[in-house]
């Protein structure tokens, strides 16, 4: 196993927001973008990661993968070679502020251009937490159904980028991507939409376009 | 609409378990069974409740349908024509035992056999609560993958019984049901598994018999 577990702790009393904001500036002064990547469980952010990792070649990336438990999805992306930190909330489902500032201090983000925190598995929770990051990316899955903007708005609400995940299996389930897209944009308008199938690797490259753009303007600003 | 909407508010000071037995004792003189429905966003909670429901025909169900927001699922319910009371929790991941206390007020659960609290979606907080019910039951989708008893393993330990939903999606996930089961039963040796499908209505015939199994056995004991 080459990559360490760390077992982080919620800070109860501090001020999200502002240990927030000290990760972001931090981190633009390193040239490094973060992103939170989050979803219900089993909606496919590993393997949607897997398949950013690969399109990102050039890159220097690093993820933290934040779990209740297990070394599951850390054991899986260090297997593909990258810079790979285990991150156990200790039975929280999300991840705040300065649990992710001591996961960055654990994965040294210094030389690297892009960092992904892959959030604990849960669509209410983690929404409520600004952990620092520039962007904000969340996975809906098409046999999650069309509904989930109505029944848990608030993820989309904060959410800049939605992929909408496993689009291969959607002739077996009852998914109105158009719905799910209207649904999603009437909570939050300036949300980017992009179906996707980490199975097939279909519409990824227009995602990692996006992190690359912001990556080269991360770095001419730094 | 025809149902209650309630904002319930969780109680941080009270005991939690001492809640949850004054209600298990409670519906126990009433002769009515609680069942807590827990399981991922999209899962499939809503559209197996509706099976089970058809199938248990003669007996009278209450149905608390929790959610952070919305009643998405309590007008699917109630439609079905069962007694539906939606419940809010202010944005909270999980119902605790108070919260299930003023549900099941608002419900009313007198003159009935069974209840149903659809938990909110969530695989991690929700497993934490006892919130009263005599029977723990949890949905694992096909497509959320065989791997989560690893991830989120408290759910598994703490439920009587998972229903393996979506089997007719089978062929095209890579889902072993066999390693799913296996992993549930290390963590739970006790837990019984239903390989369910609330598409095609395969395997609902046994949970049905083992929920009539329990309003009977309440009844002659109540």
């Amino acid at each position: 196993m080459n990559y360490p577990i760390i077992t982080v702790k919620e800070q109860l009393l501090a001020d999200n927001d502002a240990v927030a904001a000290k990760t972001r500036s931090l981190l633009q002064a390193q040239g490094v973008v973060l992103v939170n990547l989050m979803g219900s469980p089993g909606a496919g952010k590993t393997s949607s990661l897997l398949r950013l990792i690969r399109l990102l070649d050039g890159l220097r990336i690093g993820v933290m993968e934040a779990d209740v438990d297990s070394d599951v999805d850390a054991k899986t992306v260090s297997a593909a070679g990258t810079k790979v930190v285990q991150l156990h909330t200790g039975g929280l489902c999300h991840m705040d502020a300065a649990m992710t500032a001591q996961g960055l201090e654990a994965l040294g983000p210094e030389g690297l251009d892009l960092v992904f925190l892959e959030n604990v598995g849960n669509l209410v929770c983690p929404a409520e937490f600004d952990v620092g990051a520039d962007l904000r990316m969340m996975i809906l899955s098409v046999p999650e159904g069309d509904d989930k903007p109505l029944k848990y708005p608030l993820m989309f609400q904060v959410s800049d980028v939605m992929l909408v995940n496993k689009m291969d299996a959607a002739p077996v389930f009852d998914f109105d991507l158009e719905a799910a897209s209207q649904r999603a944009k009437a909570l939050n308008p300036g949300i980017q939409i992009f179906p996707v199938s980490a199975e097939t690797g279909e519409g990824f490259q227009k995602v990692a376009a996006l992190l690359r753009g912001l990556c080269a303007e991360r770095r001419q600003n730094g």
